[in-house]
């Protein structure tokens, strides 16, 4: 017996993705693009007939609101939704707010694919008196100091994702819950990483679409089984 | 010292506000000026500068979405959202669905006032195997069965958002948070009854109109001291 207990989703599109700029953790709105690929994303499980007992999401914006536009529209307002700083997309660092092309051309391509693919590489860090540092936004005002990022490589990011799937999630999992997540490029990308055994280099060719719901299917003793999307 | 840790907001107006039917435990959605009036809620709280720590709701979509259009337009969308039934509206038994003209019109108008505005009279119970008897839908599946109401009297609804603000809601009011509720008419009045000590004939006279917040002030030892409309 296999279980289809998970589904993840990468938020649709935000104003900063239709403007080329780095977001990592600024707090960006969808465009309506985005709502309306949230929309469509709703459509694609509705018509698949997929329930959710409890849902994950970020705490920015742009998955947060496509979220509530899935779950409005799969008739799914009622159930749960956790909300974690865990599950936020990469910190970019000081590329943060600025253009992708303006970086490539300043920096050069090899070192802006090495910040973008690299696992292991992290963007140049913020400055803690920046007023973008997130230590001085008070949604982070729970998180211990040592663990707020300036800036993180993808192998960080997927650390913290990591520890909230297996301290907050998977244990769901286990109980048979039906589990949403919608997320970030990045935090998705790890998990896909960690679920699915993806080694350091592959794991730079995989890029999800916005808004495509991704369904993974877990075996008897609840091991990741196989992955695709809808 | 005063603290004022806690707004209150009824619903926007729903469809079945609209059209003047009783509507209870039904999952309506708000109407397009319920919308507007969740909107025009948010206005007021951003002039006023409140900020909020966490959120509580029913697990009705009328609440549900009010509380979500009301985060969006005031920058809270990253605040936790607790939903909980027992913030649902009260139970109306056999009544919901019905218009509230024809109900008066078949049992008369003393009947009908007693069972709207009488403290401890239920309307006649829902059969549990109706459709529409709350143990019959997934979303009460966590309630104890002798808890699922098939009908409440305005007494029997104070009786769990009372529980729920003693065990619940209270305990951060008293960590200094600051926290927003969107639920509907009983169940604030229920709670208006308690925190104000409102006697049971008086509280038949206070009607909470849709999307107004009301702000409630505590003393230094977390005692109601004083509540006002925005």
């Amino acid at each position: 017996m296999s279980h289809q207990n998970l589904i993840l989703i990468r938020h649709g599109e935000s104003l900063w993705n239709q403007k080329n700029q780095f977001t990592g953790w600024r707090d960006i709105d969808l465009s309506q693009k985005g709502e309306q690929e949230a929309l469509q994303a709703a459509m694609l499980l509705k018509k698949h007939n997929f329930k959710f007992d409890c849902s994950y999401t970020s705490v920015l914006k742009r998955a947060i609101h496509s979220l509530w536009i899935i779950l409005k529209n799969i008739q799914h307002s009622w159930i749960p939704v956790k909300k974690d700083w865990k599950l936020n997309e990469r910190h970019y660092g000081i590329l943060e707010g600025l253009n992708k092309k303006a970086v490539e051309l300043k920096y050069g391509t090899e070192q802006m694919h090495q910040w973008r693919r690299s696992f292991t590489i992290c963007p140049p860090k913020i400055s803690e008196t920046n007023v973008f540092f997130p230590g001085n936004d008070c949604r982070y005002n729970n998180i211990p100091k040592s663990l707020i990022p300036t800036s993180e490589s993808l192998k960080d990011t997927m650390k913290r994702v990591v520890t909230y799937w297996n301290t907050t999630i998977l244990p769901e999992i286990k109980k048979d819950k039906k589990i949403l997540i919608v997320a970030h490029g990045n935090s998705l990308r790890s998990l896909i990483k960690y679920l699915a055994n993806i080694n350091d280099n592959e794991i730079e060719k995989i890029e999800l679409n916005t808004g495509v719901p991704i369904v993974y299917e877990f075996d008897s003793t609840y091991q990741p089984k196989k992955y695709y999307t809808l």
